[in-house]
């Protein structure tokens, strides 16, 4: 594995193009007050959850209501070789929204309608500004819910870029295996349809598979079809303690191996439940825990639950606790999903590098507990959260943006910990992707063969590099161009 | 719906390229007695299961035994702009293995050893020439097993290339839920790795999705990374009875809408239990029927079936009868396997033209029993079988291979059908892939922005056109060249 330079990791390379005042003054004409040109509503786009913080904001920001607005503005700036950045609600942690070649973000959180819910087939056809909780709220009556949950309550669009997953991946599948079908505006500003709202095709290429994790680069989506599950009939959730964290990780594999079909199973450190205490207002006991989710039927969610519950205590798992109520259930997940956003408070002024590894189950305490050691020889503060159930899990190292050693730090020991990970047959990303801060890292697993392919797919659907340039694969020209 | 053209429809367009001796020479210096020009190894190579009967074979035949093999013979066949045809066991039902373009075939089926078997990740790596039924045979001893069956014994490199699937879809999902990771030959000889053993991935383009479904016109799969399932605890399974297909169907699409995880449930019509009776030495009740299948726990198994047994009554189910041996129910799922040779056998010397619309699972009852009445109206003799819990189903169209005017009552009996399927939101093809049969099915369902982003695609990987061309897509120059 190479270093990679630090002109990358530390902070992205920005190369901005100049955007033609012809341009600005088309987007304005066609979209009026849509169009922002303020430089606060273009900083707001020009920021996500990632850990770079100086790179300066998109020349405008269009506000789309409507497909037919996704091509216009796609077109117009196709015109004038003018790149275009897709922004949902601004949770991304890899850097994905920052114009680092300037350009003009498509805010598209004013699609935000569910366009129709066919109960009947388990599926719903949303637009792209719809959020993940937004879903389950407008589908609650149906007695449906959409289980994809990758804690911040991310725009469905953004989710579909990247790939998302999140607790619930373990039984349900990620984006992967719940989009159905997509509308995507293409480089061009063609609107084209992928799939079907049948559950299965073999009716050539994947297209719906390839725009999704695709992270904006080859086209914008504005509808997406997704899979719906049936609300269990009985949930039941646990909590437990172990003295370790190699415990409770040694717990997770054999739950796996075992073939119990779980639908989370969450790593939580004791740093992170430290944390989390303090800003949820919890009293968590302040060991290393798996916080476990049973869906079923009542006899079922039972019998997976003693299952469960028997290889945890083989393993030391200390004190079982039941959550009984939703209310209850609720507030543990939330606190869960808080762990990020505990972090932030617990150091004040910091930023996170989150890690995102994900290795084959059976070598998840090799690549953790290793990388564990290492972060905490380093002296980084840091907390540790994980999908372990599918080998997923998460270092945040929490460093001052403003201190070029902890980031340097922080840096080396992701750059251990994608190595290790790689060598165990894993990948760089379980779920955030690739954005700017994993290019090298992508090589890496990848090989120069595969990401060479992706990169004649890139010059092939989008030629003139305008869909959300400089992210996953760096651009060079396309061989006899 | 475009009229699509007799000559697609009816019989390929056969327009062959001359292949230049030197390549031929080439080849066989370089693998001597595995390559085969000789007119039955040809011929053998030049046929499948599909209705066409007139196509030419290929100009020779290469027997590759390992990855090196694969991409040496792609480099020599790309240097001299030779067509190439991935062959596995020549189970195809659309085609995709007749030379029409002539060309090479690549016999995949000694590359059938299974490289690596990972229980305690719950994944395998294996060759292409393994066959489904070949790996559960030697992954028996683990506990594990490969759920994907789609009747016949196909290679797992020819059920990757068609995004097969078959009975235990509905539960476990497609080979587009199953492969995590492949080694692919590419249009230029070279070799790449895609995906990686961990069970999800955001690192870049899915170009194991790709690959998976392309039906050998991007490259050739030499080595597939599989997921593995554990055996269920208890298996059980059962048969149904109803006095018509409706009763059948609309049971079926009760099961799915309440989301019973039931592992297989098939449709098998009057006709197709009175030609596996005389074939399989069976005394089914010649009755529409359901064969279910049910995994799980002991408890979780006898709930279902519970469920299942109310739905059904509910419908009109006559006889539920259990098949509680293993030995029963290998007997049951072989007769319906062997549905489709029962049929060849019942009507000596026929040639059966198989549909395969899928369609989203309220629908189902709709699409299928209005093409049921127009091909009893027909005269066309057919049986009718049906992966229904995934919404999809086949008529096998028993036609006299000399007859133009059964092919084409046949043929329009599927351009009905395959309309019919695409206007309720479904799909031409469920698993069988496009070949031959279904191109401009595919451009009437994908529409033709999305086809011409497929040929994009095309273009970049196979700027030669040389992977199993005139398959899914007709070729075209690409724009500016």
């Amino acid at each position: 594995m190479n270093a990679p330079s630090n002109s990358e990791h530390l902070q992205p390379l920005v190369s901005r193009r100049t955007v033609p005042p012809q341009a600005l003054t088309e987007l304005q004409q066609r979209f009026g007050t849509q169009c922002s040109l303020a430089m606060a509503v273009r900083e707001q786009h020009g920021r996500d959850e990632s850990a770079f913080t100086t790179v300066p904001p998109p020349d405008a920001v269009v506000f789309a209501e409507s497909t037919a607005d996704v091509a216009d503005a796609v077109a117009i700036c196709a015109r004038h070789r003018v790149p275009i950045i897709p922004f949902g609600v601004g949770s991304s942690l890899e850097g994905h929204l920052l114009a680092i070649e300037g350009g003009v973000s498509i805010d598209l959180g004013r699609m935000n309608k569910v366009l129709s819910i066919n109960p009947e087939d388990l599926t719903v056809t949303v637009q792209p500004g719809v959020t993940r909780k937004q879903l389950n709220e407008e589908i609650k009556s149906t007695g449906l819910f959409f289980p994809i949950d990758p804690g911040a309550d991310a725009s469905l669009g953004g989710m579909c870029a990247t790939r998302a997953s999140g607790t619930n991946a373990v039984r349900y599948g990620t984006m992967r295996e719940n989009v159905l079908a997509l509308e995507v505006v293409t480089a061009q500003g063609d609107v084209i349809r992928t799939g079907t709202k049948a559950k299965k095709s073999s009716a050539g290429y994947d297209l719906t598979r390839l725009f999704v994790g695709s992270e904006g680069t080859l086209g914008v989506m504005t509808e997406i079809t997704l899979r719906l599950y049936p609300l269990p009939e009985a949930v039941s959730a646990a909590i437990c303690s172990f003295s370790s964290v190699a415990d409770a990780v040694n717990t997770t594999i054999a739950i796996i191996q075992m073939g119990v079909p779980i639908a989370r199973v969450e790593l939580i450190d004791a740093n992170s439940v430290r944390m989390v205490n303090a800003y949820s207002k919890l009293s968590l006991r302040e060991e290393p825990m798996l916080l476990m989710e049973f869906h079923g039927s009542p006899a079922g969610v039972q019998e997976q639950a003693q299952t469960v519950q028997e290889i945890a205590t083989d393993h030391g798992g200390q004190s079982f606790e039941w959550v009984t109520t939703p209310e209850e259930r609720t507030r543990l997940w939330t606190a869960r999903h808080h762990a990020y956003f505990a972090a932030l408070t617990y150091r004040a002024g910091c930023r996170i590098i989150s890690t995102d590894t994900c290795v084959p189950i059976s070598r998840l305490a090799d690549c953790l507990l290793d990388s564990m050691a290492e972060a905490d020889a380093s002296g980084i503060s840091y907390f540790l959260v994980g999908h372990v159930g599918d080998g997923n899990f998460h270092f945040g190292y929490m460093i001052d943006p403003e201190s070029a050693d902890e980031r340097m730090r922080a840096e080396a020991l992701n750059q251990t910990l994608v190595k290790r990970a790689i060598d165990l047959g894993g990948t760089c990303s379980g779920e955030h992707g690739i954005g700017l801060h994993k290019m090298d890292f992508l090589v890496n697993e990848a090989g120069s063969g595969a990401v060479g392919l992706m990169r004649t797919i890139k010059h092939a659907l989008d030629p003139h590099n305008l869909m959300n340039p400089g992210k996953i694969l760096s651009w060079s020209a396309p061989s006899g161009h």
